[in-house]
């Protein structure tokens, strides 16, 4: 059997090595356009920051390497242009001195990857303007720094790898901007969770420009200036990051099939719609494992599981893939924000009957030195709490809490469950009750029925219309800064007020109730609730919708007008 | 409804807030002999380090907020010393001048905790031997070590707060002695994982005397002598610290069940065999989650749990508890290690057909700064997959896997579901197959056949009886140490080996394979078996096996003799 694969990098080269191991007979011709197989790109903006000094060690193998361990033919800076699915062969150019060869395949792979976006903007063939995706185009950014000097740098678009790399010239003393058209950084964030993001970034003096498009680029004397619209920025040079493309041209024009949006369709054995091909990576649709849609997911852990899975397949052993929930994390300056499974979006675009609960926890013990506090959201579905997905922002232990929930995602389990989870403490590293447990608890209280929730976007409009707000913080805290409209009454008076003197709350509205955090509050619920006043909890209390109301100030309000359709 | 809570820590804090929280009517009385109430037991070792300073965020909840926001009648200082389950009374004593009352009970709640045990040795009752339970035997520790200004202690009991302490007086310049009787620290870990904890303690310069009874212990002039049998060793004083028990002195005296362990026996709704009276924390026998058979499982995140779900019974919601897996980790020094589920030694107790396998992986990605390795042990179902517990030790990381496991255990997963989750990945955090992902491999390719295994336990039988053991690891590492009986074969050129000198490998016989790890020698075997050689791969590599048997030569041999029935 002769295997062809297109593409070294994640999937392609997971799929050669497990081949190999599963049949040592194989024939494993290997071929990728660059120079390098198999390398970190996720490492590329750290390389950049010069936080990963050595370029080495982002080559995780090379093609001898795969030689000898493997016996896998690997053929850099040669390109397969075209595949002749009757004859079962590709046509490969040497990059090289362009001489043309043909390959007799078995079963073709497809790891052809993604390319990043380039938009037909004015001015977009500027020599300054760059993109980051493989070890070349990293190297060309660092020899321009390095000749170049610059001292400032725009970052378009504030996705993954826009904010690492913003991170990372800043690391090096460069003074950068963001611009981003949406409403918030990184995309497969809710607004409402990005906002503290948003904030930080901000109090590393990074300017931070969102709703922002750009129109054009103009040459400057010596740098490039950025057309927003409203203004021209001048930069020394700019880094790209507007998202990526499948490369899929090679099948588009062999006729397999496609998505809509050009993102090659695979079944459940990641097989294309020829027999022959399997396709891998940046470059497929896979289906959501919690929304059981169609999605694009283009990252590597992913792409190296699919590599894996479609080795099996060819060995003989029949592996499904079961989708994809988009794991993610980034580290941004001293935070880390991640996400697992269907953001908010997502659930209101699918029509999903979903909850959501905000929890603002320690991520160990409070009592042992340096402890910081972590702010999740967490969704899931009305009724049978069936976990659809969770976001998390804060400084340390994210990616744990973000991988337990992963986890209990891929269990299906539910937010009951997450009350359950006997999760290891000891004060350096977590609490007796976990901030996954405290979710749990949150999501459970409000799937039971045990509180009413309301929301920061809720606020505007319940002020408008003068609603009887209590804030039960204490009176440091409301001093600090409050609604104009609420109530003080603090919570650890709250029983001796509404004992001694009932008539300061009213029986015949409903009291909204917030607190910092909405963990107080959620006590001042519960005894109101039992003291027959019906009763809503703020979720995410005054600190989150202060930090989005910090937010809206400087952009468009996501306030809901009074009367409109909420928004769960 | 009156509810008596005895024990205001953990389970019996925990019991009544959340009670409150569900019933506000509800008379709640919580009486406890100490002082302080709701305290973090697991922050004392650190309070005794001086990595925790400030002693009043040790007290989370003090008897007036307890008032003030719950409604909570806590008394601190008085003892309940007697029940009468007829009359539903408990009879009271206040410490503080021996008055005594009885309060009448609709229902009562047990969380009195376990003592420390200090067994009936000659010399025991030394006012230099410590125990560390609660606030007041931290104070006493600390005005010793103020006043005295000791230069050496001995830690009698190498189990987590043994360990904990033991680095805290390190850390605050003492000289330590650890002594435990059996042959590695940590009681919940299987030796092989505990071995390198012995090297990390000993590169400390603390004393690990391991397979050490105490006899007892003699006054000194200006000290305590603790005689082990072959020597008499100086210290200033002791921390005793070799178990706790549970103080179920008061339920045994009015009748309530316990199992012959003295522990308080419950059913699902951790209520004892008077319905009336529930028992949490660490005075309750509890379920296994995984083995299902009644265990005891003292921890603080259990007991919280437990005290949550005991106020739901008592609220009318019959909420059950699914028991515990006992998952538990600990800073070493420099190192973590921890667990979850079952370990080796309680598979074979059990008679469980398990299967075992051992990884070596980097925490994060190996091409950002600052990876290090840990050492993972799982333990499956042969046939079935099914978790049954896992052993992780390393520097960084570590509890994000556990804590992975720990939900996968709950979720009842496979370990071929390991190899599906979607964790997190950016390279300061983890690798795009990570850690978790990586024993779901090496447990499902155990599982699936595609390779046998053999163990450090099995090598000096190998060697004795002249088996074929090749070492596929470079020359470098091979020079750097190698088993005597073994013959060099490096994986890179091991292909060429067989396909051009086949006869270098006999047919007839097994070819026992390692590497460092365990990973390389995989590969081999994959090669090898494909080829039509009988071939096993060492588990977890020259590295436990080193590891292993730096530590044998310092005491029992593991090592099975030839002929032995194996361990699994």
């Amino acid at each position: 059997m002769t295997v062809v694969i297109v593409g070294g990098v994640a999937g392609g080269a997971s799929c050669a090595a497990r081949l190999r191991r599963l049949d040592e007979t194989a024939e494993i011709i290997m071929i990728d356009r660059e120079p390098y197989v198999s390398y970190a790109t996720c490492g590329l903006p750290y390389f950049i920051s010069e936080e990963i000094t050595d370029r080495s060690k982002l080559t995780l193998q090379t093609p001898q390497s795969f030689k000898s361990r493997f016996n896998i033919d690997v053929r850099v800076k040669e390109e397969v242009t075209k595949i002749d699915r009757t004859a079962k062969t590709v046509t490969v150019k040497k990059l090289e001195g362009g001489e043309e060869y043909t390959i007799n395949y078995d079963k073709l792979v497809l790891s052809p990857g993604a390319k990043p976006i380039r938009p037909p903007l004015p001015g977009i063939e500027n020599d300054r303007i760059f993109t980051l995706r493989g070890i070349p185009d990293a190297d060309k950014i660092k020899a321009f720094i390095a000749e170049k000097k610059p001292k400032k740098a725009v970052v378009i678009g504030a996705g993954f790898i826009g904010l690492e790399v913003a991170e990372g010239l800043h690391r090096i003393g460069i003074e950068v901007v963001v611009i981003e058209k949406l409403d918030h950084v990184l995309g497969p964030f809710d607004f409402d969770m990005a906002c503290d993001l948003h904030h930080h970034i901000r109090s590393k003096n990074v300017s931070l420009k969102l709703n922002t498009g750009v129109t054009g680029f103009v040459t400057k004397p010596s740098g490039i200036g950025i057309d927003i619209g409203t203004e021209v920025i001048d930069a020394d040079f700019v880094l790209l990051s507007v998202g990526v493309r499948p490369e899929s041209i090679l099948a588009k024009e062999a006729g397999v099939a496609l998505n809509p949006f050009g993102r090659i369709a695979v079944n459940e054995n990641l097989r294309t719609d020829d027999e022959h091909i399997y396709a891998i990576g940046d470059a497929i649709e896979i289906t959501d494992f919690v929304a059981k849609d169609k999605v694009w997911i283009p990252l590597a852990g992913p792409a190296n599981r699919q590599g894996r899975i479609v080795a099996d397949n060819l060995a003989g052993q029949k592996t499904h893939y079961s989708g994809a929930i988009g794991s993610s994390i980034v580290r941004v300056f001293d935070m880390t924000a991640g996400c697992v499974g269907l953001n908010e979006r997502r659930c209101q675009a699918l029509k999903l009957n979903y909850e959501k609960v905000f929890t603002y926890t320690a991520a160990h013990a409070g009592y042992f030195p340096g402890s910081t506090m972590m702010s999740v959201k967490l969704l899931f579905e009305k009724g049978t709490g069936t976990i659809y997905g969770a976001q998390i922002v804060g400084f340390e232990g994210i990616d744990k809490r973000l991988d337990v929930l992963a986890t209990a995602i891929h269990g299906k389990m539910k937010v009951t469950d997450l009350t359950e989870l006997e999760l290891t403490y000891a004060p350096p590293f977590g609490s007796a009750k976990d901030v996954v447990n405290m979710v749990g608890y949150v999501a459970e209280n409000v799937l039971q029925g045990k509180v009413e929730q309301f929301f920061w976007h809720d606020v505007k409009c319940l002020e408008e219309k003068k609603e009887f707000i209590i804030d039960v913080r204490t009176k440091a805290e409301y001093d600090n800064g409050h609604l104009a409209t609420s109530v003080h009454l603090p919570l650890d008076s709250l029983r001796t007020t509404i004992n001694e003197k009932p008539d300061t709350l009213p029986k015949d509205r409903v009291i909204y109730v917030h607190c910092q955090s909405g963990l107080r509050s959620y006590i001042a619920c519960r005894m109101l609730t039992q003291k027959g006043y019906k009763c809503k909890n703020l979720a995410g209390g005054w600190r989150l919708l202060n930090s989005v109301t910090k937010e809206v100030q400087s952009g468009p309000s996501h306030q809901l007008p009074c009367g409109a359709k909420p928004l769960n």
